[in-house]
């Protein structure tokens, strides 16, 4: 139990940091999607170990295999299997550490939750199953694309107490992709990068935050009451490793606000849609996509691996101190950027599917035409 | 779709603002549980309409009708059916605007999502949904009280630009049931009441801050890689209406934090318990409950209904102004309180029974006895 | 758990024989489809004890009243709450054997399941629970005509040992009603009345076959592999209290025949559609809707309650002898007609929107146009 | 969607018949199950292709990969995902027939679906799926084993006019395993060899019934109303391919007892348990287990593919003649037994994990340990 995310348009993933493989079977894309190999894997370069100086050494190839579900090149309409093998695991790292319970980590609450657990490498609580939501997410974000333009674009804001300043309609993939960090504002990004690497040879570790903005979703997604596209969407996003909080539009900062001051006026727009003056309410209302651009914020904690001296209690219940050895990210922000694009394009894709039948008039105009 | 929450301990619900009720469905309550209705009914106290000075004034008893699945006091196993009638609705108040988008409320996302809407008092999207919720929430309350001795605690801890200043832990259901907005800081709750008395005279509206902290909660809660307990708390909370963000532990402070500063090291308590030595965490570790105490807050915006001259737009795509009539709360956080608690124990009976049938060894001593 | 039925258009119901109400929520009924309470009720009294002398004497009105979801006369999108008083119980008849098993009925298998019961009528097992069923599939069954004509009738085949013979094609909804046994073969019919009658005198029961025929179903209904139309409608259908069987098609008959004899050869009719020459498969290959007329078959055992003295055990675990009091049905296959066209239409309904979403192409056509 | 199966231990499985590989994830089955590759393989081997002159010439070894989910030969509570490659494809026979629609194949619902589709060996439509279900139904095999002792057994009962004739009590897995029809009746076994055989060599084909039974299920499993242990195996046998119904217990031959005939007494047997004098009902109540063998049928029908001329229709409408190549089974029932066990395995460890949180002193025993 657990490892579905989705209703109509839904994932089921499998596979731990150091078994042999990890996979994604995707049910619910309808048929007649075009599905480039290359499109998925592109999004697993953007997610793998060992991209750049500031990620894990752990040099995995994530090459992805589709098994299933797409046949000379589009889907099928049948659940689609994806493969990626691991090649790389060094199990004997954390031969030392079996028996303990690192700080920060999943060890002892899987232990708590499960009797035992495979310890190496962080088994299924490592954020290496993240690679199958990134797999499945590619596909989602393509169906997205395709029926309305939609796509949802995350970068860097903020990494330990270094912030960006850009402006959030400015931002675009481009910009992401311009330096190892995510992070739009070039100047901030060579300081976040400098301060990972410090990190990094400290053998300490950074949080922060990802800012996100959806652009073209249409107006009515979203399934209230407990669907909502905003609740939906921040399960998705805090089921990510080491996250810590979820936030749309201004966030905390609206409670600082009046409702006169926060409420955005609705106002017909140059090609008479209907659109609002501000948009404090990041795109959705009553958790409803409202056509304005939908924009929120995750924050992640610092990696919880550090290698550093810690205190921490044994298997058998004894005070003990250790030093964690294996490789690992000094921050997990840079690499959680396609993460949290490909969750949300995930959402989307669902809540698209589940607009589609949420009239009898559109419904129609599928059986009239079949 | 979307109208039900949770997979193994279930509610399902219904009702408009204006119609003729509102109701429940509890599936999957284990049978033997003792509920008293009046326990239900203590809940729905804490949240109906009217209830002070800074609440709305339309006059609600929301007296819930146990229907079904209940018999001599304890539950039968089969769906609880709950029904709480609707006995105070002024629709006419809302006839000027049925034809026009109310700023930040759902108005228009609803005509956009389902081509037409209950216009009066918001129908579906209007917060007296949440009267259901508190209902069944109040059944996963006892539930785990029962099986585990667990409390959920939410208080409002800002209004506004208003802070309260009280420890996590200090915090008891007495010191949030005495006074009428709910915050526990008496200092601050005067303050707060104030603002909102004030904000209310002037036809605006305020939001706030809402905390919440989980008692005895067991070790080993939550189902990954999806399911993790901090996704599915996130997920519920942030369908209640009018919620801008989530966090658990620390939050959004943790990014400034380095790893070293931010994990918790494990120690053996005097109960030879495995405990932590600080909590930053907030209780969940890989999304799973560690033990320790769960924390973590909710903002809400301002309420979007203000009785003051507002831009919008016609459902016929003018550009018109309008000054909005009805009955509403100027600050949604103090009925919200036991609305946050009603999220967090549906989520916690929920994992309860995922809990339960994770392991062999557990369901052994259920067969084994059988 | 067990009190929902389907996945995008799907309804939970609760209420037990002698309790305050029985009920269903119906969750994913598209909005803007023209509900009328009449045609509800019309269901209803199709299915209530009492409408006639084959049929038990419990005496309810059965009266269906909405409480949500529908607005103006058409569903607004969100769920639809329905109430169904229950108004004639006579618990006392039960008083006697509420310490002893009685046979047939689910008495033993509740108690080993939920540890106690609610004795009075037969609780949740009673086919009272039916009533909401047919309220929600009369939902059902109006957008499946509405979208796309689809029409479930079902009849009664045989009683007992009496067969009737009547062409599966020639059946319509004038024949069935045409008699209280509900079979389109009237001489048959008279037959069945009588024997119907005649075990009621003796405090026998008696059972039966009903056959059922979908006309109008569009081909590509159904989610292969494991959510085929076939399977869906099996489950449904075996779902309802008393079933035994449930064949497609020939059903046992196709054992007999060869590959070569059982095929049914496509050909095109004469407005050039794709259509087969037999149609021995019912209406369905792989699981999925091919065009055809849908047809098959539900057998139901006699009913369990008799009034005749029987051997059983008590709740104590002594071997006793008993004879039952209380109203029941001699023979429930006439008021069981309407429950088996309803759960069709559940199925249908549910199948129809998973259709909808099934390729890009279909999905292209509503955000094309919206 | 559709290619899950299962609520608390489901099972979601891919794969076309001649696509690279098929395979199955594993969610919910509880940690700490001993999992020996060698007990899947075994039963994958029972159903695999080319076991004996009877089955189709296709070669595959079917041999399973464990990619995740089990540690050290126990289960680790996360999801499994198994593989099976696909090695012995043959896809240009299909070449010729990939614009015609085969009789009473999936061809024609598949394009009607989904508009178009893998021909390639039926593509997911074919019976080579079932591999994933009888792998994954083999570790649900070992669970029910483990907690309860419950043990499915199927066997083949008749091959188009050749019935068998044996008590439903004496036949185990040995009788069954004894001759390649898997009918435990030898004398039988081998008329149905012989007329299997006549068919090959004839280029036509043959179906049949299965019966199964159920030893030592433990009262109480089945979740009413919908989930009842009657619905959910109907359910899981009629997603089998080629099946045409199924039914439990006398199934029609109910229909022409009267109630007092039919009825069950319970008596209290010699180790003081409450039992019943005959198993008319097949082991089921109100659709919940009453601790007495669970036994039924499932009727397949003849095989669609034949080796002879028939008359079909292209994809472009235009009536045709045709033979079919390719290889395939004269007559599906040998193979289809570790198929039917498999899913009453699934159904039955599903309502295993579901009666054990239907009480609150089941859960109370977990909780009060913990």
């Amino acid at each position: 139990m657990g490892n579905t995310f989705g209703r109509l348009f839904s994932i089921t993933t499998f596979g731990e940091s150091h078994g042999k493989a990890l996979g994604a079977v995707v049910d619910g894309c309808p048929a007649g999607l075009e599905i480039a190999e290359k499109a998925i894997q592109y999004q697993l370069d953007r997610r793998k170990p060992g991209q750049s100086k500031i990620t894990t050494n752990r040099s995995e190839a994530d090459t992805v295999q589709i098994l299933s579900g797409v046949y000379e090149g589009r889907s099928l309409g049948t659940s689609i299997g994806m493969l990626i093998a691991n090649q790389d695991a060094r199990s004997a790292s954390y031969k030392d550490m079996r028996d303990l319970y690192r700080p920060g980590h999943a060890d002892y609450t899987y232990d708590a939750r499960y009797g035992f657990r495979d310890w190496r490498g962080g088994g299924r609580a490592s954020a290496r199953e993240t690679a199958a939501r990134v797999a499945a997410g590619a596909i989602a974000g393509i169906l997205i694309k395709e029926l309305a333009r939609i796509e949802c674009l995350a970068w860097v804001e903020q990494i330990h107490k270094i912030k960006s300043d850009i402006e959030l309609e400015s931002v675009d993939a481009t910009g992401v992709e311009s330096n190892i960090v995510r992070c739009p504002d070039q100047t901030a990004a060579e300081k976040m990068i400098e301060a990972i690497t410090q990190a990094k040879q400290k053998g300490n570790s950074l949080g922060g935050k990802i800012r996100f903005r959806i652009d073209n979703c249409p107006p009515g997604l979203g399934s209230p009451v407990f669907d909502k596209l905003t609740a939906e969407m921040a399960g998705g996003l805090m089921s990510i490793p080491a996250t810590r909080s979820v936030a749309f539009g201004l966030g905390e900062a609206a409670i600082e606000m009046t409702g006169e001051e926060h409420n955005d006026p609705f106002v017909m727009d140059e090609q008479q849609r209907i659109s609002t003056e501000t948009n404090n309410a990041g795109g959705m209302l009553g958790g409803i996509s409202n056509g304005q651009p939908i924009y929120g914020t995750v924050c992640f904690k610092p990696t919880a691996t550090i290698l550093r001296t810690q205190k921490s209690v044994s298997r058998q219940g004894e005070n003990i101190e250790f030093k964690a050895r294996g490789r690992h990210d000094p921050c997990v922000l840079p690499r959680a950027v396609p993460i949290v694009e490909a969750m949300l394009n995930l959402v989307l894709a669902d809540h698209m599917l589940q607009f589609a039948i949420a009239t009898t008039g559109r419904l129609k105009q599928i059986f009239e035409k079949g």
